[in-house]
């Protein structure tokens, strides 16, 4: 099969995701939607979700695309089953499965820690993956609603970035004085604005811990799922779609994206 | 004209706002219209709020209200015109005026603050609104996004919050040393969120400052645009819409209304 490589994101935190998959595949080309104008799916109802990643998927699907990166931790929890169901042509691949693989692999304590959005952790995706490939494994979910604000204002790093995280982290990674159980030896950052944070969370987290980033490890399963040799079928571009405000998407990826982007690169859609 | 006073707001933020109207019109009947579906409107462009807000005010006005109160900073500046444009038959309020009037007639230094969401401030409507009252005033604006997310986490008081607004008002009531200019003594909170930090907010500024909570000055405008003496139309009720989420809503909310709000009392419904 031809075509680019079709990216879909509630937002910007999937440029995360599309950086780890252009490091990993630098010759293939992308095309990245981000749904800005319903930003942020993370609160939203599973229906609603699910909704809108059908008609993410088709605007791609209808770009000619080969393969689905759902690089939303939200959408990947409620959505994954329903654009499987309907796009049977072409491997659809979310964060959470890999994301799982690579914790179940890396935790020797079996005690793993998942932190996301209020819509991933609620509705227990990670909890059901983790538990699908080793039900013995005990997990610890927690939602960090304000890491996402805090990394589109860009305040990724310093002692506010730090403060929040020790106050979402303690509780899991610090039991009360006396206590003793097994604390997570592994932390799932189950949502992809999150990657940005890793300086400030590695800063409040005991030094043993090891952190899966879901960008790196969907970027691992989708260079798997493509079959190896590369053909260097494209030119190693993207091209950008977004539902609302060019101007402040181009502003904010940058801290996501590791590189600047102007607005009028960027082609805004109705869905 | 009889029926109850609808109010919109694109989330739980504009509770402050009926809180206040509750509390100046204890015996009006209300409907609230969260459009929870679509939120956050304060980083969408101008067009989708103006979109939106037609139709939130559309089921509001299909269930008979004779005031629309635009409980929504974001959906003020960007869509009152068209609204007022469209319902010529009942008096649609905004918050934004209001509290412009509020700020001139409080500032004695003729500099004031106004702190809101990315879309309030640069939008500029505030600043608009009030240099249309006064052409003399200097109006210093910041968006402050972060405050969102931290009201919605519950986090209204504590290091954190204080850290949080000093970072976004030392710029603005603390200039460099040496620096000599007249500092604003009045601060407009510009956004319906912001009112329950109120103490985080009070704590970081200079005391001589006097803060302008949109909540109030919106309610005391309704109450004189509805003909004193009150004629005691209805029961003091209260009709719950939302557009996604009862559950959240419910839970959310508290922090808002101040009091607590079960999620079967809230019906949802399609725009």
């Amino acid at each position: 099969m031809i075509g680019p490589i079709g990216v879909f994101d509630s937002g910007i935190g999937g440029l995360t995701v599309l950086r780890a998959l252009r490091a990993a595949l630098p010759a293939e080309d992308f095309i990245y939607l981000g749904d800005t104008a319903r930003l942020p799916y993370g609160t939203k109802s599973a229906e609603s979700v699910v909704r809108y990643s059908l008609q993410c998927a088709e605007a791609l699907i209808a770009r000619g695309i080969r393969c689905l990166v759902v690089a939303c931790n939200t959408a990947s929890a409620s959505a994954l089953g329903a654009l499987r169901l309907r796009y049977t042509g072409i491997p659809v691949i979310g964060v959470i499965e890999p994301g799982a693989a690579a914790a179940v692999s890396a935790s020797r304590s079996r005690h793993i820690a998942v932190i996301g959005t209020e819509g991933t952790i609620g509705g227990g995706a990670y909890q059901t993956a983790i538990h699908r490939l080793n039900a013995e494994v005990r997990v610890t979910a927690a939602a960090c609603s304000l890491f996402v604000a805090m990394t589109e204002e860009g305040w990724i790093d310093g002692p506010i970035a730090e403060a929040v995280a020790r106050r979402y982290l303690d509780p899991i990674f610090h039991g009360a004085p006396g206590v003793r159980y097994a604390i997570p030896d592994t932390l799932v950052l189950g949502c992809t604005h999150f990657l940005v944070l890793t300086g400030a969370i590695r800063a409040v987290l005991p030094e043993h811990v090891c952190i899966v980033d879901s960008a790196a490890t969907v970027a691992a399963a989708v260079s798997r799922e493509l079959a190896a040799p590369d053909h260097r079928r494209g030119r190693g571009g993207v091209t950008w779609l977004a539902t609302d405000g060019a101007a402040r998407f181009a502003r904010v990826s940058s801290t996501f994206l590791g590189e600047p982007l102007r607005a009028d690169e960027i082609e805004i859609i109705d869905l």
